[in-house]
């Protein structure tokens, strides 16, 4: 069993070719915190070629954050992309409880078998048919509340239903972990949730993506620690942020995350 | 009457949700403004679901920097949601003078009677008929050319027309009022005005929209003040000036806010 | 013969109003970066009015790492007009190599004779009809490999062509300068490459092309160095880098630039 820091070492020596169908409002974002990771980002959503480009990349991200309909068509067919090939694909459900488009697009995706779904407890819980709390693109739920609704989505994906909060939970529908790594300022800044899904993307390139998920989200809540440390603020968070991401060695990694089984 | 200071702590006690229609250039860094001042922002614009993500919202905001026709009817849509259900709205009618099509998209939203325009002297300018002086997005005019000119536009829209500049200049028509904090580096970094729209909006939710609109023109302006001062220029400005907005107290706006009516 | 740090003054002397048809992923920090050097920035890619916008300024940037049909179309609109106008547009072939759809728009792109092509290694030489290796947006080539595919495509295009990496090589198909400004954690952080085809766009305004382009990627790079010795990762290093460009006096450059004929 491999532990954090040797995961994100081999992430590092694959520097794997991550594409993204993001939101507007992330991407500049994204694609740092992935350079800063050490893998390499593409952010492509043009029906005209995003099948193509799929082809050509480790792992896909898709999150519906400013989704229109020629967009989610795009999403599906690079999911379908993936999918085929047997390469990790993550999906974000952002503010999914929000509009009935969301909710369309979001069971269409959901039925391309994502490698991973993440997203806050609101968003699993919607996703699983449960009434959940949110508010616009915020969760109104706790981590606690979105446990079963995560196993049950697992269930209907096949995959790993990772919800994000100041505990994370990551299932396979059957074993299930908790990540305990993060700060409160990650809250007060926007797009930390759609960045991470590049990095768990990464991470899942080549191994099992329960272990690799979690890894993830370790790596990317102690970079978080060391940030929030520095910080005094949420601006001054984000470059302190991405220079963690870029400094934590393998070894810082593994002396800081917290990753437990869930009972 | 409420000061600066009592309005920003009702604005964060009530967190609004800001729906903000906004263009691509200034999302992430609106957004993150909105969370720093503590409202809580959601950046959609897809006309399958605008309307209904209007209805959940406290506040819009709609700016037309990089607007299409597409999206003008997204805009149209969700401001009218906002005029029925009587919630406040804010338009920035970014770069108008540079084309038509800028222009008769402002003509029919300002014919649903946005609850506050704000822009730069020119562009207030132009919304009334007068020829301003505008480069591209910028002002070519001085602020207290467009005084008239915001009160003549103020008679159109019924509402608040706020005036950006080194002093700014906020009328409803018949009264008025100067705010005069800010800082010269503000106007060297980009999407500064366009992000600051959502802080009016989220200040204008249950207010009268000529005081709630000035708070939030000190409010910003002060934080500007406090980044200005720490940094060396116009990239270590923006983490400071995202600081700032988070840190501030009641007591620190009411100390440093420079609100006087005009005569 | 003019000083890089003669240039430097000029164009802020000239403060050009610089249109930029860009990728959503570069526009905020573009934007930045063209007010940090001194000029205007606006971004305005929407059919309805990119010609009207393009009369107005005083040199393009186009870029096609996040295209599509309609885009394309307005980018053909938006380079006809600096074409006829005698005014000088940047074109950058972001990802070329990746897709049909990329080479298929390029190929059209270039017969509008831009006044500058900037790019990588790979995609230098995928426009000259060689095969390079890239892998998705990242060059896989070194500069010294593309050379010659630059001075070939400099003969198709009548224009400059200008391949980033470690040292800068530009060339008019006849002449060619080497710029070796420049600090590795540029290659660690997004949209640096699109960033710069700003400042060549209003180094070149009223000026010789090729000088002016290399005085561009000098003072670029110029200020990577200073920011790259502030920086303790790519996260602090964007800060400092606007910092940098926005304090950068014409001495400075003088003394940092490092620019030499090739041989």
């Amino acid at each position: 069993m491999q532990t954090c820091g040797e995961r994100l070492t081999g992430m590092r020596d694959r520097a794997p070719l991550v594409h993204n169908i993001t939101n507007f409002v992330a991407m500049n974002v994204m694609a740092n915190v992935l350079l800063a990771a050490g893998a390499s980002p593409a952010m492509v959503h043009a029906r005209e070629e995003v099948a193509e480009f799929a082809a050509l990349s480790q792992a896909l991200t898709v999150n519906i954050g400013t989704a229109s309909t020629e967009w989610g068509l795009s999403m599906e067919e690079a999911a379908r992309v993936m999918q085929k090939a047997g390469r990790p694909w993550v999906f974000d459900p952002v503010g999914v409880g929000a509009t009935k488009f969301r909710q369309a697009l979001s069971d269409r995706l959901l039925d391309l078998h994502p490698t991973v779904v993440r997203g806050n407890a609101s968003e699993i819980m919607t996703l699983a048919g449960l009434e959940g709390r949110a508010r616009g693109v915020d969760a109104g739920d706790s981590v606690a509340d979105a446990e079963q609704a995560a196993r049950q989505l697992a269930g209907r994906t096949g995959g790993i239903i990772a919800v994000s909060g100041p505990v994370d939970y990551v299932t396979d529908g059957k074993r299930a972990l908790r990540v305990s790594n993060g700060h409160p300022l990650m809250g007060r800044i926007t797009v930390m949730g759609c960045s991470l899904n590049g990095v768990i993307a990464a991470f899942c390139v080549d191994e099992s993506a329960l272990e690799a998920t979690a890894a993830a989200l370790a790596y990317y809540g102690a970079a978080g620690e060391i940030a929030g440390a520095a910080a005094t603020g949420p601006g001054s968070f984000m470059p302190a942020f991405l220079d963690a991401l870029h400094a934590m060695t393998a070894a810082d990694l593994d002396a800081a995350a917290s990753v437990e089984a869930a009972t």
